[in-house]
């Protein structure tokens, strides 16, 4: 099924994320390509792979300082909403869980969106279950039972698997769009891979 | 003087400097701005940030693998001779010390072109001062000549100042484009680094 469209690969806690959740709908319309919504965790990723307790935008500073204008640009010439959160990285383990739900139940997308927004945006806590639950009610849900379901042995299972499908596919960072055997890293990188999509799909 | 251009700032072990080194002639030509070609060392400023002796490419395999296949399919769009050089990072330190002399005399440009495609195109050694003998030869040079006027420790030094002032840009990678205050980090911020310095120059 996923193979029919673009993957789109994303971690709650990233800056990057946030701009291709934001965009991704449009461009991939314009371009006639349908996405697959991927929530998974960077951090045990990272972790493993480069021995990371941090976001490297913390561990690095002139690196993250770099990243914070830059993010600031790219979303002003997007025309996005963006302030840069008074806590970053946020933790998105009960956020990312309850996407999963989400993507059983067909509401991934638009819980997506609102919690990116919450967090980049409106400088909230989205590891505050209560907001979740805020924004869950928003869209017509019923907040406390898809958390509860999200916190299932099952669930939490269903999202670890998720990780080590990401971490299989050689991904390293958020975003990561997937066509076939190619990855895209990066919000760079959205256009190119749906273009791929439509001269490799099948 | 460079603020009136957009600053190229690249090193020569670099893969996506080679990207840039490539194309922005043609794409800055396109955009009516002209560029300023900064050679500098990225190690030094590698190493005091983040602790690392060698391209994080490859003390990251993940993210070197990707890294790879991510050039390979940005040549082939832009239409440019790649081929995965079989020593990476090349010693890029001469060729630097030769480029800053080619700065003063006003072959830098071409003389950095032709390096990158002998390490990233052709596999050639980059550190062999007899491949950069060859190369200032076939541009009109005397290259013995501008050879021994690298070596000079007035010339080691100016690297040393181009690597200094790079650093207290907020440089931390290579290719990063420089237009007045704005750093524009990688090969994917080329065209938005014309567009700024179109929009704000002066």
């Amino acid at each position: 099924m996923s193979s029919e469209r673009v993957q789109f690969w994303y971690e709650f806690a990233s800056t990057y994320s946030y701009l291709s959740v934001s965009r991704i709908d449009r461009v991939a319309a314009d371009a006639g390509v349908g996405v697959a919504w991927r929530p998974f965790l960077l951090g045990p990723i990272m972790k493993l792979q480069s021995g990371w307790l941090d976001s490297p935008f913390n561990i690095y500073p002139v690196k993250g300082r770099y990243m914070w204008r830059d993010v600031e640009r790219l979303a002003e010439g997007y025309s996005i909403p963006f302030q840069r959160p008074s806590v970053f990285p946020r933790n998105g383990l009960l956020a990312a869980r309850v996407a999963c739900v989400g993507v059983s139940e067909g509401w991934c997308e638009e819980f997506t969106k609102r919690v990116f927004k919450a967090n980049f945006a409106d400088d909230r806590d989205i590891s505050d279950p209560d907001l979740l639950v805020e924004i869950l009610d928003t869209l017509g849900r019923d907040g406390e039972a898809a958390i509860a379901r999200a916190t299932t042995v099952e669930n939490k299972d269903f999202l670890r698997k998720q990780t080590e499908e990401a971490k299989g596919l050689g991904i390293f960072g958020a975003p990561t769009f997937v066509v076939g055997r190619e990855i895209f890293w990066g919000n760079d990188r959205l256009e190119m891979a749906l273009e791929w999509w439509k001269n490799h799909r099948g």
